[in-house]
């Protein structure tokens, strides 16, 4: 098992690991948060506007963290300077 | 075991995992949001429209981390940046 | 245990991995979303059409999260890359 | 252990944990729903073949998760290819 | 350990598992279901019939998850086709 | 460690676990059906022969999910299959 | 380490096993349906025999779990026919 | 490591497991009927010598588990059959 | 490591592990039992006297599970059979 | 790795977790009792003086079983017989 | 597997993992925050704006819990002083 | 690995693991009688001397658990009967 | 796998872990007290600023254990004072 | 692997665990806490400086025993006295 699959092996997993768990939390949060403005909807309509304008921001705020678990995915799988770091050490000597 | 057999097997359990825990948080999530809707359009039918197109804004937020976790397990299966890296190394050496 | 026998193994694993967890979430949102629309049918008989039509978008919106599970499963069994890949350099050479 | 008794061993396995765990949400998610229809048909006994219609729609849709596990537990016992494969590159080489 | 004690002894644990988790699930949910119908009936006795034939179809539907699993564990003890096909091979073949 | 004895101790253990974990699942669930029934009954007395006719039909029905573990760890003890071909195979060879 | 050493350590652990994790179900169970028939008699005094029989009849159905866990164990322990078996062979032969 | 060893040291954890295990279900199982009796008295004082009746039998039911557990570590430490046997092997043999 | 060490340890590890879970069922159901008695007490306290009494019997009923742990612990320590016939082997033999 | 620091080992790694663990359940127990006794006071302060003293007759029972785990830790650390054991036997033999 | 390699794999191991559990928390308790806040706006919306503020500066003190993680996990992927000092190790020695 | 390294390390984990798993019971329990003390003043702030005493002294009842645990840490840390006795015989001997 | 590999891939590994399982707490902590603060700001709008000071005094207090987490993570990756001494002992030695 | 190395990985690798566990239970304690405190104030805003004073002394109770996990990390980290006995033992000895 060279250093190279090593290093290949560990970013796959972890890429997938990382999009994965971190859609539970914000996935469940949201959930919540959209539940909630639901029922305050229907309970106070005329407060309508604002309770979308809040849901919104608060759906944004929450789906923040997601895309931190998705940036890091991505790069790990497309800008992984561990394995641009071993791809070059390993052209550069026979390994 | 070499190293392409690594590569193969850690990429195709990290896009099954990946697709199959990144299902639960949002399919959870959705249907709580759900739920929650059906309760809100019994308790104020008027407010049917708004409460609608607040649910499908809401579904389709939480929808996007599952969609997150499709995407990076195609991407595993059928565009993988490391397998293709070590087909390349394995061609040109013998191996 | 020869390349080809790891490969075959963690596919056979992670579809049933994969179908099985990816069950799980799905089956208790669309549990909880069709248990709150029987409640709501039953609190307000009149917004039964409305009920059902957003009960049903729903379910079909969180069922996608388990057909993604199905789709991946199924493309491990029948159309895995990777052990096509691993076919061809078992054949090719004599491994 | 040769490559066949890994590949006959793992689709063993999977095959009985696909079903059991793929078990656990439908039952869960198909007893909720059930309970709460027919706490709905007490509170209202005239919505009662809407509210049966609209439960079986969503046990149907619910089982279907169970049912897409049991596929794939007897495709990995009786139609697997992998096994097939094995099986035929056992026949030909000595291995 | 021959591949015949490695198949037997993967069998068997897994029809074990199968029934034993695969008993969770479904006895929770009908636990759940016959509850609900309890205090249903306790609350309108007049709807009793309804009642009862409601809770009869969800409990089969909910028993059915329960009864794949006892049907993979038989098959996988009575009817394996794994062990079939490796009693053969080590009949014919000396080992 | 002989053949004999991996398919020894594997029976013994999986008996021992199929029926422990299978009783988790019933006997919660039917302590769940049978406190329901009691505060339906004292809810409600004149309905009790229907309540305990429903609780018993119901109780039978959770309690089937616990027979089906008992009767797979009584095949395992006594009747297995594997243990009894594996024990033929040590008599007619010397192994 | 011998068979016999592996088959009794392992009938030890599973007995004990068995026993303990079967323990924890029906206690649960038997003391959610007890505290149930407790807050009932304590709201319809005038219905306590009834409720004391449903009570005893749900008890002696919920202890049968149990009763199975620690009758696997005690088969285990003094009527093992793996032991039995695994103690004739180590006498006929000198292993 | 002999073979005297191994079963003493799983005996002897397996007798501790054993009785911590069993311990925790029958305590809050008993915790719950206690706390709902004390509850029902409270709420129905004249009802008290029936409550504490039903109570006292609840609890001697849900100790019985733990008294099953307790019964298997004696036996697993005082009297345990496999101990006795490879005792009596290792004296008659010099091992 | 000597079968002495391995028989020590092993109790050590019991012994602790034994009192440690030992005390979490028990610490939990008597403090559910004694916040309703207190709940109790304050909602009726002229049945002070009753309520007292059934709190400490419910208290001793369930202390007696944590006791049984204690009880084998110090057993194992203090009086641990394996121990003493493993300690006699070592003497007479030299092991 | 000596049989010395095999117990020693064990027997500080088995005194913390004894200590860790043990306090989990009776904190847990305690904090419920106390906040019920608290909300009792408030709901009938003239009982006050018979809620503390049932309050602290319950927190001194929840205590032992902390108690329990601190004496065994306390034994391990400081009267160990197995440590003492091992030193005597280390003393008289060179090892 | 070089120092270089098994310091590469760690770090992306930890960067992925850093991100994803560090999403739960926050993604839940903003979760929280928000749907009370939704429900606070609707039972007063006379106090809108002070809630919105209050949310606001309550969902930046949560979520920088989460961009600790982030901030975390950027500087061990493209920060790492030990991946320096690693690379400046082996370039100097020949390692 | 020398038998003082084992000392050692093992004396480190678990004084932070008993220090850190400690604090995680009394911390909840404290925090719930804390909360309802809070709840309970404000319910009948007349008698607040009263709760604030029972409160203290619950507090400290509870805070006793985690004391205890970060004893038994302080110990392992800075007076080690074991670490000390280890580094004895490594003194007179030269191991 | 030198020492400093070691000291830095556990370095590594800690410094995420810490502050990816320190976020839990905190985060969903905060998320409780900042929505009970909206919720009591709704109720009691004259209370408005004290209710702010309690919660920012409370956020403060609950995210000093998230910084906690994240000094010692620094502390980990920044001024790891066994990093310095393995690098001290590398240079002067030639390891 | 040297003893220092142990020494230093397993001080690093505690002191992260320690305080990252440590944090999970003060938090979610101290934001029960502070939640009812808010909660208490607004339903009695009279009694706001008395419920001041009882959180603080309450969050100073509970935050203590994150304190005790932060000052085992610190002493771990740079005041552990088995590192400075091992630094000396390296010292003196060639190692």
């Amino acid at each position: 098992m060279t250093d190279l699959a090593i290093i290949a092996a560990i970013s796959i997993f972890t890429a997938g690991l990382t999009v994965a768990f971190g859609a539970i939390g914000p996935a469940l949060g949201e959930g919540r948060a959209a539940a909630q403005a639901l029922s305050a909807i229907a309970q106070q309509p005329d407060a309508g506007p604002t309770l979308s304008r809040t849901l919104f921001v608060s759906l944004a705020m929450i789906e923040s963290t997601a895309i931190y678990c998705f940036v890091v995915a991505m790069i790990l799988i497309f800008a992984n300077p561990f394995w641009n770091a071993a791809l070059e050490l390993a052209k550069t000597a026979g390994q």
